[in-house]
């Protein structure tokens, strides 16, 4: 059967293999410590759902607007506007079945074939399947490891601009590497932004995601709003991954279209989901205890990966990835491609993990070995048992 | 600001349009009588309800796989292919937060730029929406009345097929004139299909919204399993339009690229919806009495709509529509177009209702004037009620 041409134009997320073959390994008796999917395995906050039982009795099952019900745009350009200092109109809203179907829907919106779209590699990986499956030219930009972490290399963003560059997508709090931007590399990015005319789309997913400081949006800065669209999602704070909601805040002619765009896609989102969305935003003291028990995690998983001869990783503020450098432990072992090295890993300790090559394809001149390492899906305990048998193995 | 030029391909639904009209007009203290929307104002089953909440008590809250849980794609290719004879394997169901997505993903699929893809008209707006939208011809046919109903114009259908026709989509049951195909009709549009090797997306969004007779599918007949899509929806059986639940039954070629599409749009669909679903196709006593109220419904509509001098339908046997010809009462009062006819019976009556242009382009010589009555979301003793008003209006 001839498919369509386009298809060879789309990508996808290598991540999911990961999860089946720990899977497939697990159902042969072996203990799996799951690091490999950015999951969370924590119950939603009670008044949520209750919230979406009391819409569902109140009938609220049938469609709704395509942008969503005006009361979740309410709250959610005040709460997207609040915390980032900014005036949202509820109008900018468009609410959507998660934050991922955004970033699709905005390179549809902003993007002619031939147009070159800058995103960040190692970085989610739909981006450059959605850049490149609506015939864009996907140019991918890097990160240079620091004491603190990562930083993008503003040099390279500069020299990759060409007069085809239309868009950059920007990633702050960073998913793989929870690479978080100082102001000053924040400031760079706006700079090249508003000098290029670039439209941007900040994903946001991870803003309320961290541990200690305070998230900042490029959004907020002057000249930013009219060209910048945030991806927000409820996924992460609220631990909502399956229940699918989000939203874009976008300028109002973006905004129209996305809108626009959900009317031809999924006429709209699941209509009570929307209601128990309002619920979390008008009462988020849920996501206290979620955000502390990463933490938790976080320092379980950071203390025991640094703990491992031949594993470095700086200890982010933010996200739920660490994203260590293994090439060290790698040499030791003998080993000198990823895949089989994760696979090693996986057979010997049950410890299951994605590596750099899950987001996007390596860079020219990168000689270090990183992997990634999401502590969302396993607790503490398990944690540091895993990540002891990691150590071992490494260091046997 | 500059969009990408493809927004100009983009359609949308107008009848949106009419609701918010409605919706202004009710805001003045006017009774409005909505037969508008193809929305039901019917509770869901409470089996449906129950296995969500257990789902969600139960840790269905995070990611599930992109094509749907195993659980659901087994229930779905079980029900699906048991009701039309045929045997469909659970990998060949792809979940869909709802059965619209299937439309615009199987033509990403199967069309290239410039190829044309048949599609009804009057018909569902984003046929023609998504088809224009990625680039294709869309190119539509017509229906001729007839004493039961509608009939497709299969002569027209033949003298449209061109090197270039790569599918047809064909909507027995249909959105929105409940035409139904006679089985020699079916057994043509197959025919067809097989002789000029065209993709079918079969939409059978109402296969068991039925009040007599036996729905059956183009899927089934020999031959076309291989080139048949079908698009499946809970919203209609269960009165779960809001939840957004629906799937594609694909040839296994075209399912796997619908999960990639997945994958890349919006990972899954809500998870403990999902087990919903699965509660519903397993115990689906709850779908009765939904169907009926709807038929006692159609009944007092059809009675109500042919007491109207001028007006003329059909009783059809499925769907939540009648199409009735309007041409001699609109004549009586005065009206030579649809919309100011549509605006002037809300103003005197507060019957809501959409037009013929609602779904698309007329067709040239088409000389007779149509209106969408849809029964879904009225009452029955409102529905006397208000199309009581419409008949002393038109025929003062």
């Amino acid at each position: 059967m001839a498919l369509a041409q386009r298809l060879e134009r789309l990508g996808t997320e290598t991540a999911f293999a990961v999860s089946a073959a720990a899977a497939a390994w697990g159902a042969h008796g072996h203990t799996i410590y799951p690091f490999h999917l950015g999951d969370i395995d924590l119950p939603t906050p009670g008044n949520i759902v209750e919230a979406m039982n009391a819409a569902i009795a109140d009938g609220k099952t049938g469609y709704c607007p395509g942008a969503g019900i005006p009361q979740l745009r309410e709250a959610l350009a005040d709460d997207i506007g609040g915390r980032r200092g900014m005036t949202i109109a509820p109008s900018q809203i468009v609410v959507q079945p998660g934050g991922k179907p955004v970033i699709g829907k905005w390179i549809q919106t902003i993007m002619n074939p031939g147009d070159e779209v800058l995103y960040p590699n190692p970085g989610y990986p739909i981006y450059e399947s959605q850049i490149e499956y609506h015939g864009g030219v996907a140019t991918s930009y890097r990160y240079i490891p620091t004491d603190s972490g990562f930083a993008i290399d503003l040099d390279q963003v500069r020299s990759l601009i060409t007069p085809r560059t239309r868009a950059i997508i920007y990633n702050n709090l960073q998913n793989p590497i929870s690479a978080e931007s100082t102001p000053e590399e924040m400031a760079a990015i706006a700079e090249l932004a508003q000098q290029h005319d670039l439209q941007v789309l900040a994903d946001e997913a991870y803003f309320e995601m961290r541990y200690s400081g305070t998230s900042s949006s490029i959004a907020s800065i002057d000249g930013m709003a009219e060209r910048t669209t945030i991806l927000y999602t409820f996924s992460k704070k609220f631990a909502m991954t399956g229940w699918r909601l989000g939203c874009a805040a976008a300028p109002q002619e973006i905004a129209d279209v996305l809108s626009k765009l959900n009317t031809n896609d999924e006429s709209c989102t699941t209509h009570f989901v929307q209601w128990a969305g309002v619920a979390g935003l008008h009462d988020d003291s849920g996501a206290a205890p979620i955000r502390e028990e990463l933490q938790r995690r976080r320092d379980a998983a950071h203390e025991a990966l640094n703990a491992i001869a031949g594993f470095s990783v700086a200890k982010p503020n933010a996200t739920f990835y660490l994203f260590p450098d293994v090439t060290d432990a790698m040499a030791r072992k003998g080993y000198s491609d990823l895949p089989t090295f994760a696979r090693a890993a996986l057979e010997a300790t049950g410890v299951s993990f994605c590596t750099r090559l899950h987001f996007g394809r390596p860079q020219p001149g990168e000689d270090r070995f990183y992997a990634r390492f999401a502590y969302s899906g396993i607790s503490a305990p398990a944690i540091r048992d895993g990540l002891g048998k990691l150590k071992t193995w490494i260091e046997a």
